[in-house]
């Protein structure tokens, strides 16, 4: 195992091997989180910054909450009430809360690219939470370890992204995640959503929805961003949900193994039926625990976490 | 002294001696509050979530800082930016929260029974933080426990509510509490605000101020709360004031030893005379006190501490 | 080294020989901040209240980390959704974050005076954080500490303040500062946001900046703050580049060991040119570091803290 980065910035970037050692000192974090005291001094006494220009809840609190199982400090900086709105750029944002001696900068941004750009100047290390349309490398590393953790390996296997896969930056990061470790990724939505350019990433690129998921080992559901299109791309949600919903008939002709898969939050009864978001082949939720054990082991690894078993006592705090 | 609950849904489902247990528990979290080192290690790396639906901030402040004196982690999640807005429903977000081992969920939300339905599929604790006009426990646990400092007891005691208790989760909550421990409730206010259905209850209602606090060993203001009402209820705040508001006229006709409380924020020259709000026999700013001991002592007991003295070292955190 | 004061209110009243104190222990504290382990224990079990009732971001988190780095419970009660809009009294807020038994409540505000209002009746410390456009006495310190880190001293220092003098709470705090320490303080801008009355506490008022920056040690730039301005006091923003914006041209005319200072956030192309900020003579970022080594100090010194060295073992926290 080896990691030797200072800062998770997208998976593109990765190899094979780093996502690897990731997941695996991930596994060791899961069982933390299972303990009654869920806390370990990795962290101690370092400075972690939320840096959230565009608004998010629940991945805002997985790395609070990451964080504080760490022992950091956290500081939570969104974008209302801030400076940004007085003009400030984001590099002197940036450089601000550098100066603050902040540790780790986990930041999420409506711009392409804007985790890399601080990169390229700060000290401390940068998270990229999600960036525009970009990528969102901590969903694809805590979705690949769902995924790992219910077939016992990610190679061969047949996962199809299901939904709008032009303006997602979860689609992006799982697949390159996907592709690097192995997998056969079916891309499948609306063709207004899904162009063929993604062909040439090494995926298979259909409008046919049964097709798309006759032989999946795993379908990731993707939620439909109307806040990101530009333009209206479908005719209607009830139409999007007739010709792409995983509706119960569809989910019926699936493999009696396939993992279901959201990054959330879902909405029921469009992307995905509401009975299937809540059954046996469903891992949704356990994608939501994942998550926390994946962003503790990227904020301990860029800190310089040593791999292998990772501190288990129980902190101080 | 008994405690076996996993949540804190409500008054009206417990027993006097549930409510005792949580008073005499409560009356050593105080004593905390008041040492140099205000923490104890009870929930050490135990993660607390507020889950505020319906804002808040005094009520959330003093759940927060409940938590962090029992040394918790404490995430602050309200519905401004979060998912709700994106039309996830309560249930995916709570059992979201759950994702992430939260072993305590508070909530706060307009709807009545929005905590006990959490309570019937979440696996770690609830606590309701007023639910609509249902009701507002630790409210009620507060102004019991303010009381029995002062009186030494409840059983037999004349308690006056005098307000809107038609949208009070706060009158509520109280008349369950009182009722169980043995005091003599009355209700008092416009009577568009106080429907004789309390008096099956076992309170008296009357619309006469006077005599409704001619006998009150306590008097509970309520405050007006014109965000809870549909429809206007009373012609004004000056006619209120004038027939229902506790003036210096009215004040000189109750009992020497009174107390005088209301949940706060209070509105000044409106339900109290401003100089009453701040006499002697006001014990408002003791309420709020005495609201951080009781919710240390509700999350404390609803993780399973034992009653008994509490854990009384200091954190090493 | 002295100190015996339980709140930091303004600069105006304080001695030089109390500016030292807070000097001599920031410093120690800057040094806390460049550990692996940011974090001393002594505040451990404290409770900071961050009472923003003006919006900040940047010194309420610059006050939250020092709070945290003391081991400190910090609770952010800012304006919105509070209780303040419901029409409680500030006084009422203030004696209810009391009751939660804060020890200190640090307060940003756009009443003058209300940080004394509160500390005449608080038990508790109470810490400016801003009010109006009358004090920001830690601003005024962390200024002071970096001339001095730089300068080796503040006395005989010819210390320039360029910009809005008159809603400048920044320059009102400064002032004090410089010419209790025994600096040559010179105040320039339009002659409607530079008062002629500023002569009588000992500075030099000019509306020639060629003059102004000539033999300055220090040019402070102050933040154009349109929000506090009641009306327009120059045409343009263009105009007061031209006029008295730090252009390169100007720049080249300064000593050549000057120190760029401005409170932040910098309006790039504004107030001073973007070269100049990022230039090798700028400490604005150190600025912002060593106010989290003054707010630590602060902190440290009103709630009792022993001068001479401070507790430099890391905390168990």
């Amino acid at each position: 195992m080896t990691w030797h980065r200072k800062h998770l910035l997208d998976i593109e970037s990765l190899s094979a091997e780093e996502i690897t050692t990731v997941l695996d000192t991930a596994r060791e974090f899961k069982a933390v989180g299972e303990r009654a005291i869920k806390k370990v001094p990795a962290l101690r006494g370092k400075t972690v910054v939320n840096l959230f220009v565009e608004p998010s809840t629940r991945t805002r609190i997985s790395f609070e909450l990451a964080a504080m199982r760490l022992s950091a400090d956290v500081i939570n900086f969104a974008t209302e009430a801030s400076s940004l709105k007085k003009g400030e750029t984001l590099k002197d944002t940036a450089r601000n809360l550098e100066a603050l001696n902040a540790d780790v900068i986990i930041i999420r941004h409506s711009a392409t690219g804007a985790p890399h750009f601080l990169s390229r100047f700060l000290k401390g290390s940068v998270v990229n939470a999600g960036d525009g349309a970009h990528e969102h490398p901590t969903q694809a590393l805590l979705d690949t370890f769902t995924i790992r953790e219910h077939k016992g390996r990610i190679a061969g296997l047949n996962v199809t992204i299901l939904g709008d896969i032009l303006y997602s930056r979860v689609a992006r990061s799982n697949i390159w995640a996907l592709l690097k470790l192995g997998a056969k990724v079916t891309l499948c939505g609306p063709s207004t959503l899904v162009p063929r350019v993604f062909e040439e990433m090494g995926c298979r690129v259909t409008y046919n929805v049964d097709e798309a998921i006759a032989d999946a080992d795993v379908i990731n559901l993707l939620r439909i961003q109307h806040e990101r299109q530009r333009q209206t791309m479908f005719p209607s949600i009830g139409e999007y949900t007739a010709l792409f919903g995983l509706t119960q008939a569809r989910f019926a002709r699936t493999k009696p193994d396939v993992l279901i898969m959201h990054p959330g939050p879902i909405n029921r009864g469009v992307e995905i039926a509401s009975e299937i978001a809540d059954c046996a082949r469903s891992v949704i939720l356990e994608q939501v625990t994942n998550g926390l054990a994946v962003r503790m082991a990227v904020l301990y690894l860029i800190n310089g976490g040593r791999t292998g078993p990772v501190t288990s006592a129980p902190s101080a705090s």
